[in-house]
């Protein structure tokens, strides 16, 4: 039995311009180890945005195809494209992670058939997917589509921040941009583990939300004394290590300078080294598009800033600490690990100009899961 | 039996004024396990400079003081206090490493009596120096004070940059700044050792220095094609580690691009996060005071760019690492570790304003030793 059923697509062309379109595909019948899944839903992660926009200008978009067979054009400005020598002109699949029912098993994964289960691995944003076996979680009695549809890129992230601290010897975070979905799951996890964390927002409302879960350390850098508070808030949890969503500007700096200035208030001597206390900047994502500016001269030579990215870590971290992550995620699905959405849209309506600049604006508190069943 | 001698002193007033001095120091009967040096030879290494003058204007050069106890004091910009509050007040000595003659030894160290011996530790521009034994390291029969006076700082750095690059797994080093004296050790290192050295320096005069010496990779940043040589010299030689002297601005930035575009060249499939090649930058100078600005969406988050500093690398390195360091220093030490003076200059002659101008300047292929025996 065969399953055909629509893939949501984006092209990047070499005459600059990037196309999102449905396009028909058809799922055979799975190899022995592996299943075909109908995809209930799926979420849109910023980190999906990457992929489906790309260098895109937004407000290029025009529509072109019909309601039936939805696409979307925009244009890419010339200076971008070539960095994305390597995808133009190939039609990618889209969407980290989903979740949905099993409709075709292999002859050795004939338990997983009807059964509910979440899975990673990209084009989630689609009717049917195939993958192997190994590669779906069978999802708790009871949980829905809608719970088990992201319980890989943030909470195996907010997992992998804790153990990357844990690992390196820092017994504090720093995180930015902390009233994302990421953001408050992070803020949830750290709480229960009994870890300090200093959440960096960037308006009063971010704050709130933070505060309504039960956040002690909330700064919002648009106020006057932050770099103070900062210093302060570092100082008493003693954090030295931080994650940061941003990336661009010089936010990730002044962290970094808050620990030092921290550590210097507790040294009796000076070195013109600056302090021997080492200082992790962990940058994994670009919200700021702009250059990554160290004023390193305020913080010693004790200091890293590294890329973040959830793969390499998993793979560095290894099976056996993984299956540990993975069991705590189903285990906290609908508390720690629990995603909220705020609208529920169908495939082709992922194509509608209007909802697509909505989610493209990722505002607070907004998070869209595509439920490809609604059309 | 107590040596009296001069020390050189720098020390950062309130007032916002830097002051170097010579004071008188009594050196009594050394402890059991302690040494009486006399220095005879010590370097003025850049990172001497860096306490010696702070953050001290140099243009505001004044002389007090007598032609035997010569006295210079320099302003200090207010901005620039407070991130140095620690050793405001403080009559700091300086020089980190020298060479000398033992001439009282404690009873536990008569063995070194009467030897020449190579030195690190600080307090090393004056005329005698009081340290531990196992802080010594007798020089080779016939070896001048000249020669083992730089047998620390910048040959241990020099092997300290090889084992961190083969530590963390790299085959191949790029290096900046490098027709310094130390850059010039390096490159004596890696040719022996066969580790591919590329060299990033900025006149033609420095490249020529280098092409010198064996050289084979030297690229001068002041050239139209910098950016695609660097390239196409880092695909050729596989590096992925750099050692960074300069700091500020984008040169760092510039070769974790070339790193990444040196990978993407072998990647056959696109990915929107970059290549997997892991990329490290390490920033060990600062030449250039300005910011350090990362383009680093031009290399993907598969990336780390961090301070290095000799001596924590030497502690996490360990004594039996560190050991074999020494030994190959000392083996050779007129060789591949040779250092080359161009001058050498009393320890009064270091507060001559016309001296010390010459040696502030750091000018290429200028290497001063200071000889206290010269007055």
């Amino acid at each position: 039995m065969a399953f055909t059923g629509r893939e949501l697509r984006s092209t990047l062309n070499e005459d600059g311009t990037l196309r999102l379109s449905l396009e028909q595909v058809t799922h055979g019948d799975p190899a022995p180890d592996a299943v075909v899944v109908q995809v209930e839903a799926a979420p849109i992660n910023p980190s999906d945005l990457g992929l489906l926009l790309g260098p895109a200008q937004i407000d290029t978009l025009r529509e072109e195809g019909t309601a039936d067979a939805p696409v979307l054009v925009f244009d890419v400005p010339q200076g971008r494209l070539a960095s994305m020598k390597a995808r133009l002109g190939q039609s990618l699949p889209v969407g980290n992670e989903g979740a949905g029912t099993v409709v075709a098993a292999g002859s050795e994964a004939q338990g997983l058939l009807g059964k509910r289960v979440g899975m990673a691995g990209g084009a989630m944003f689609a009717d049917y997917r195939t993958l192997k076996a190994r590669e779906v979680v069978p999802l708790p009695e009871g949980a829905s589509a809608a719970d088990g549809a992201a319980l890989f890129v943030n909470p195996m992230t907010a997992l992998g921040f804790v153990e990357t601290a844990r690992r390196e010897g820092h017994k504090a975070i720093v995180h930015t941009a902390a009233a994302s979905n990421l953001g408050q799951m992070l803020q949830k996890l750290c709480r229960a583990d009994g870890i300090p964390l200093v959440n960096i927002v960037r308006s009063e409302e971010q704050a709130a939300i933070l505060r309504g879960i039960g956040a002690t350390h909330v700064l919002n850098s648009k106020d006057e004394d932050f770099r103070a508070r900062l210093v302060d808030a570092v100082a008493e949890t003693g954090a030295t290590i931080a994650f940061d969503a941003i990336g661009g500007g010089a936010l990730g700096s002044d962290i970094l300078q808050a620990m030092e200035a921290a550590a210097v208030r507790a040294m009796t001597d000076y070195s013109r080294y600056g302090s021997d206390q080492f200082k992790q900047l962990y940058i994994y994502g670009a919200l700021d598009l702009a250059p990554t500016t160290l004023n390193r001269l305020a913080f010693g030579f004790q200091w890293s800033v590294s890329g973040w990215l959830l793969m390499p870590f998993l793979q560095r971290a290894g099976g056996e600490v993984v299956g540990a992550m993975r069991r705590r995620v189903l285990g906290e699905l609908t508390t720690t690990f629990a995603s909220r959405y705020t609208r529920a849209i169908g495939l082709a309506e992922a194509l509608n100009p209007e909802v697509l600049r909505a989610y493209e604006r990722k505002a607070t508190g907004e998070k869209f899961l595509i439920e490809p069943g609604k059309g």
